[in-house]
Order: structure tokens, then sequence, then C-alpha cells
């Protein structure tokens, strides 16, 4: 069974992170440093493939990809990038960090902001944060009241679809990692002089809340893994294993989309350069 | 004498680009394979400094990068795109092309569109063609009188002073083709089946106004290469010397901006992780 397939949340099939082991690496149960190895190697192969699908997806200009990365402070976003997506050409490929919304953005509805920073045909977008910190920051932080955000999961599925139906394929990204791992990464940063200026004081107070951000995903992932916009809840303590897994699930996403070079707008031999 | 230095168009002198040669490889006059190999390793080396200049831009975030890439069609701006800056980390790197402004944007002054697209400390933006194309496809197409172009030259001069001394830095690089490479070029997107998506009906018409192209840039470059934002003119008929001579300018911009890992904001030992 492909990792793609072993780490997908079914539509329908609820899912609960405290159940699921970040630690874990399925798919490479073997022995440790063996599959550490193969999954250099394979993880290298990945990024090979995935420069090559993005350049005829470029090429055709009639799909999109949109990857959406969430997890817990410290759960490995900006590696992710870094690691997986740092191979594309930035020509064909845009990051968007959501932050917290501006006043501008307050003044439109949550998807507002969102829908803006999609990527056009050709395009790969990753979202740094998404409009998921809507059905969770927002419910953890209080930030609005339940009737507000308990109507949003329809509205990110409704959204979701919009794009699909209009040629975007849509990964959601679940890094998982455990409490423990939290509390050596956010001592690394304060230790680590090199580290230190990814230390936010948000790291320490959001981290009281492990418990309410583990339910809020519980319930987003749940509701929201459609069979057109899977989630995919990756263990993401160990990092070799979240670049191997992510750039399997990100591959296959692409050869699925299965992009070609366009046919030739001209006649052979019809045109003759002076 | 660094290769930068070389090719750095020396503000007050104008530039002929008729009398410099587009196969040349300044800087690296030695037996051509011997040089092509040095270069390919040189360019690597390059490339490892830029990602590490870049992730410590990124960390200090108080400066920014913008470079601007022009040339004939088919001189290479893409390929230098994905051989040169495809090695950034795209969370801190965005490529903007310029094509034919639409309605909206020219119903503003030609820098409107241009400006919003400037970089934000801590990114490094490439410009696909940009507010040069005002001074000179507008100029060579007629699509604006010379009254109005010919006021450009200062109006950009101005700008990019507001951009450097708002800690941006700028390269800007012309890629210097000559005729017959671009013929070469041209033919190989007509007859290679895989290229074709490239080519466009323009590729020959523009191609009749060569020397009108020449005499805008011509103008453009001795005119507007400051000493705060240099031009840079790389001969580009060899793909290994462009590639090598336009990394090694990146990484001596990135190297005197100088960027630092900011001080940490807290106590070493004042925060303990629950």
């Amino acid at each position: 069974m492909n990792v793609a397939d072993l780490l997908r949340v079914r539509p329908g099939s609820p899912v609960d992170l405290r159940s699921i082991d970040a630690s874990g690496t399925p798919g490479l149960e073997g022995p440790r440093e063996q599959e550490k190895a193969a999954a250099a190697t394979l993880h290298q192969q990945n990024c090979d493939a995935m420069q090559s699908l993005q350049y005829l997806l470029w090429a055709e200009r009639r799909q999109a990809l949109l990857v959406v990365l969430q997890g817990m402070d410290t759960a490995g976003k900006d590696g992710t990038i870094r690691n997986v997506y740092g191979v594309l050409n930035p020509q064909g490929v845009r990051v968007t960090a959501f932050t917290q919304p501006t006043e501008r953005e307050l003044a439109h509805d949550f998807l507002w902001r969102v829908h803006r920073a999609t990527p056009a045909h050709g395009q790969i977008v990753i979202f740094n944060r998404s409009h998921y910190e809507d059905v969770t920051v927002v419910r953890v932080q209080n930030l609005a009241p339940k009737e507000v955000w308990s109507k949003r999961y329809e509205h990110i599925n409704a959204f979701e679809r919009l794009l699909v139906d209009s040629g975007t394929s849509i990964i959601k990204i679940f890094l998982h990692i455990d409490r423990d791992e939290q509390k050596q990464r956010i001592e690394s940063r304060l230790s680590d002089p090199t580290k230190s200026w990814k230390f936010a004081a948000s790291d320490i107070s959001e981290r009281k809340h492990w418990d309410d951000y583990t339910d809020a995903y519980n319930d987003a992932i749940s509701k929201c893994s459609t069979a057109h916009a899977p989630w995919f809840v990756v263990p993401a303590n160990r990092k070799w294993y979240r670049n191997w897994a992510i750039s399997t699930i990100t591959r296959h996403t692409l050869e699925k989309m299965n992009p070609r070079t366009p046919a030739a707008k001209f006649e052979a031999g019809s045109i003759k350069v002076d």
C-alpha cells in the first residue's frame, strides 16, 4: 500500500490524533537505519520527479496544485517547505504564510484573503497555515463565538470544492508531533543562539492549550477530509520520515494530475526565422 | 578582478551592446573545457552560499534583495531563474513576471504595479521583465509618445533610490545574446515538440525590431546604471557562463549586505518549557 493511502484520512471516518504515534513511520517499518537510508534515496527521486512534473504543469497551464500545511508550533512547516518544496522552480511556486489577519482582512469573510492567494493554472501554491486557523486558533482562543466558527466547516468544504472543480488539486497535510517533541524543539530554540530568532513568546502560551488544539484539529480534519480535498496526517517527530512521506504524497498527486505538454499551435515547417 | 566588477556598467559611462561579444566569457578566459568545468564547480559553491545567506536575510528581516532580469526574447530569463534562483527557499523568494499591463494597471502610472511587487524585508524578489519594458518595448512599439517615455529614466532612478534607501539592494541584469543565437533558439522551439509551447508569434515579429531594441536598451542601461542600482551586462550565448556569472554577482551582493542572525529577545535561561 502506498504511503499516501496509509496516511490519508478517509471521508466520514473520524480521526483521533491522540491515537496516532507521532514517532511512527508507517510504510517504513524495517530496521531504522536501513529505512532511513532508503527514505533519503526515495525522497531524492521524488524531488526529481516533482521538478519534471512541475515543468509539465507549467507548460500545460490548465491545472494547479494547492498544498495546505498545518500543525502545532514547531511541527516543521518551515522545514517541510525548505526540504520538500525547495526543489521546485520558484517561477511556478508561491508560498503564502497566513499570520494574524489585518484589519482590512477582518472586514471581510474568513475565506476572502485565502481565495486571493489560491494558485493560477500552472502554479503550485503552498499555504503555511491557512483557513484552518479559522476553526482551530479562532476556536481555542475564543476569537469568534461557536455559532460563527461551527458554520465554517461547511464553508470550507464548499470553497475547496469550487477550487477542485476549476482544475486545482488540493493536498492538506497535518504535521503530527507530540507534546514531548515540541518541548525539545522549543528548548533548542531557547538554547541555540542561531535558532533563537525563531522563538516567540506564543510558543509557550499556546502550548498550554495543547489539548484544546488537539480537539479542534480532530474536528477540523474529520469534518473536512473529503474525497476531493483529503487530509493526510503525517507523523512528524522524525524529519527524515516526514520529508519522504510528504514528497511521496506530492509526487503521487502530481502524477495523478498527469500534466502534458500542449500541442504546438503552429504547423511544423510553416514558420521561417529570418 | 571579480566578474561582478567586470560586468558592471559604471554610472555615467555609456554602454554600447553592439560592441560587447555575446559569446564572450570575461573572467574565464582559459581553455574552454577547463573553464566550463571550473564554472560548474564555482556555480555550485555560489548556490550553496546563496542558500546560507538567504537564511540569514530571512532571520534578520531588515533588508531585501531585488533582482531585475531583462533581455531580448529567448535570452534565457526563465533558464536563469531555474538554474540560479531555483536553489533558494521558496518561502523567502517570489518571482513576478511582468506581461502586458491590464486595463486596471494602465489606469495608473507605470511604476504602480511594479511598486506593489517589491520585496518585503527578508525577501528576495526576481522580476522576470520589469519597469524597463516601459522604456524599451513601449518605445520600440510606440505604445506611448516620446515625451512620455523619455521622462521615465529619471522616474526609474528616483524610484530605485527610494527602494535602496529603505533597505532593498538592487541588481539589474541584462542577458546579452546576439541575433544569430536568437535565431537558433527560436528554431529549436519550432522543431522540438517539447519546446513548442514556448513559441509565440511575437518571437518572430519582435525580432524584426532587433536594432531598435538594441538602441532602447543602450539608452536604458546607460541612463539607469547608478551607484545604488547598477546594471550588469552578462554575455549569455553560453548558458554555463551566464549561470556562473549571475550566481557570482548575486552571491557577492548578498555578502556585501552581510545579513546577521538577530540577537535573542529573551535572557538565556529565563524561560522554562513545561
